[in-house]
């Protein structure tokens, strides 16, 4: 018996009307054999509702009673898609995170598992039930009610997946599965039918917005499989692969583009041995998420550090690199949030010679500037200026030859 | 230190300003220098707005989905009034039902509570917090979700004043009180500064609103003090009291009317012993909850047994009456769903004859027809025609001068 993991997110369970198309849809799956353990993120817009509730009653926003609040969204949805599974003649029960066996730490909003025990889902499978357990939640080592933050319901059901030993772990979304780009930039990219574990892990670290990254993560170092679909088609989507080592590799699989970040350069730094440290650990120790790091070369005994990073945290970041500058006696800071970050990403890259090459001349002849550059084995990046990112995007998908089957 | 349990029913937190505004409340309890475990509704109209997503998705119900989709709401509630408080630095922790202790047995939807063991909410008291419980819910000896029913709030704050042997426990609503009568019906209607125990359980028995009846018989039981008051005034309301043997009693101390229910009539039934516990074991065995009962006189061998019972159970008790007076060969059914109660209380009737005969004498001069009496120690009630009901309350308030203070 084929046992699958399947999980819906919010659009796919975003009112009455689809959360009775998703229960048809498990009907038919059940009706082929299968086994099913089912995980449901809150409905529609809910998460987002909850936390402007959370603004209009308080502008103090402890962890602990954001995770209480949050988590109701995907109580309810689990209830409601139980009892349409039931109108089916479909047994069914709902598990929250604790319940399913979802033991984290305790960073509230955005807790870790420490570890999966679904005990009581494997009972339900035994007694011929179908499993449905709220996505992105679980139980703290203090026993209070934690969040895995937001696009977490993908980790729960991969960690779900592995911990049953499951055969694949299906993540239904509003899109058939993963594109070459984001087909709102380039209308002709082509949905991927396979795609490699490392490769969809630089494509959604480099602005591929589904599935989330730390489930891709999760699922390469179990080896789950993963099917990325569509709840809306119904159609296959993105099967998530092992690189097997006789693959046919394309040399560029995809093109990503990423506008959430800021380009932040401290200039005039002092180069000696030690002052890159000095900066990263101050910014790690404040939980700073820094991105592409680029360092100028050394011009008369000084030097610029540029570095991306979230939007969101440019106030808290300015606040500590203004530090950084009066303790180093650097020059100054200076912030550009009008950037785009354009990947282009392929498997076929670490024995193909000259993709970078190839990715600059074609930002050239478009005369798009680049303003930092940073690579991986399978991945090149280019900062570019926002108003250029989508006209990369297209030039590069165009001279690679995305759109071809 | 004075331990109080303050509940706040769902329009004391209907919304964001609400919450503000009962966390300035309780702000002001806290500087008195007392300490209070607050349990809060869903709310609003939120439990009917699951409800009716319910009956959207499913026209299945399950219990067990059911719990978990309703108490959804009051985990809502606790989360952000424990927000609430801390933005005005006072430190408090929400708890669900599980986390408060509150164990019960499997009735889903309706659950009763087993046992209640707040260790985790006597800690947050020990360290300075406020602890906010989230009302109507628990945990089943299964381990499952379930809630206690609607105005299960109530019992959840009088149960959780017993288990911390609490000094006070203050029901919070949106009437400043209980009152002699139904104040929409009788505008002169008085609030009364204390009623017996045994009072409001017969007025909450007979069509009294709030508090919830269970949650008077649990503070009856354990001796647990009760304030039912307005969250919007902040005023005294009503204490809630064992009766004192000198307590100087008003004779009659309250008026109440209930709409709700509708009177079965089964004619013809043979007059011989055995025949009432035959029908009444069958309606029991079925769950209905049969209220007032009346067997007329004999007369030629054959009776007609009355009794009233709730309108949503009419089509289901007259299935199972239709079967009983086949097995009795009884004449036939009838039923009149246009009938009221209207009842008067007082725990001073018990040393006062007279009272039947004056409430009789009150409906006769208004030309209101009596169809089935009812009396106990401390109260009688008459069953008449709907349409006469506010009438009578009116008249009988006025007859037993409950207006004067």
């Amino acid at each position: 018996m084929t046992l699958v993991i399947q999980k819906f997110g919010g659009t796919a369970v975003g009112d009455p009307d689809r959360i009775r198309e998703v229960a048809e849809h498990v009907s038919r799956t059940l009706r082929r054999g299968d086994q099913i353990v089912m995980v449901v993120s809150a409905m529609g817009k809910e998460t987002d509702e909850l936390l402007r509730l959370a603004d209009d009653v308080s502008s103090t926003h402890p962890g602990r009673e954001m995770d209480m609040l949050i988590t109701a969204g995907e109580r309810k949805a689990t209830a409601l898609m139980c009892m349409a599974l039931h109108d089916l003649g479909i047994p069914a029960d709902s598990f929250t995170g604790s319940q399913a066996g979802f033991l984290t730490d305790t960073t509230h909003t955005n807790a870790k598992i420490l570890e999966v025990r679904p005990e009581r889902v494997q009972e339900a499978l035994d007694a011929g039930r179908v499993a449905v357990v709220g996505g992105s939640q679980g139980v703290s080592t203090d026993n209070d009610v934690t969040f895995l933050g937001r696009g977490g319901s993908d980790t729960t059901a991969v960690a779900l997946a592995h911990a049953l030993n499951a055969d694949v772990c299906e993540l239904y979304t509003d899109v058939t599965g993963v594109f070459t780009t984001d087909p709102r930039v380039v209308p002709s990219a082509r949905k991927m039918n396979t795609v490699s574990f490392e490769e969809l892990l630089e494509m959604t670290a480099t602005g591929c917005p589904k599935p989330a990254m730390r489930s891709v993560e999760y699922a390469r170092t179990h080896g789950v499989r993963l099917h990325v679909r569509s709840a809306f088609t119904w159609q296959e989507g993105t099967w998530v692969t092992e690189e097997e080592p006789n693959m046919e590799q394309a040399i560029v699989s995809a093109v990503t583009h990423d506008v959430s970040e800021a380009k932040m350069t401290i200039s005039g730094v002092p180069d000696k041995p030690g002052v890159a440290a000095q900066v990263f650990r101050s910014l790690a120790d404040r939980d700073i998420n820094v991105d592409l790091i680029v360092q100028n070369v050394s011009d008369h005994g000084v030097t610029d550090i540029s570095f991306t990073i979230p939007h969101d945290d440019i106030p808290h970041v300015e606040e500590i690199t203004n530090q950084i500058v009066e303790e180093l006696q650097a020059q100054g800071v200076s912030v550009d949030p009008q950037i785009a970050r354009v990947s282009v990403i392929g498997a076929g890259m670490r024995t193909n010679p000259g993709v970078a090459a190839k990715m600059f001349e074609v930002l050239a002849s478009e005369e798009i500037n680049i303003a930092m550059i940073s690579t991986s084995a399978i991945r090149i990046s280019c900062v570019v200026q926002e108003s250029r990112a989508e006209d990369a995007v297209k030039a590069l998908h165009a001279a690679f030859e995305l759109s071809v089957s």
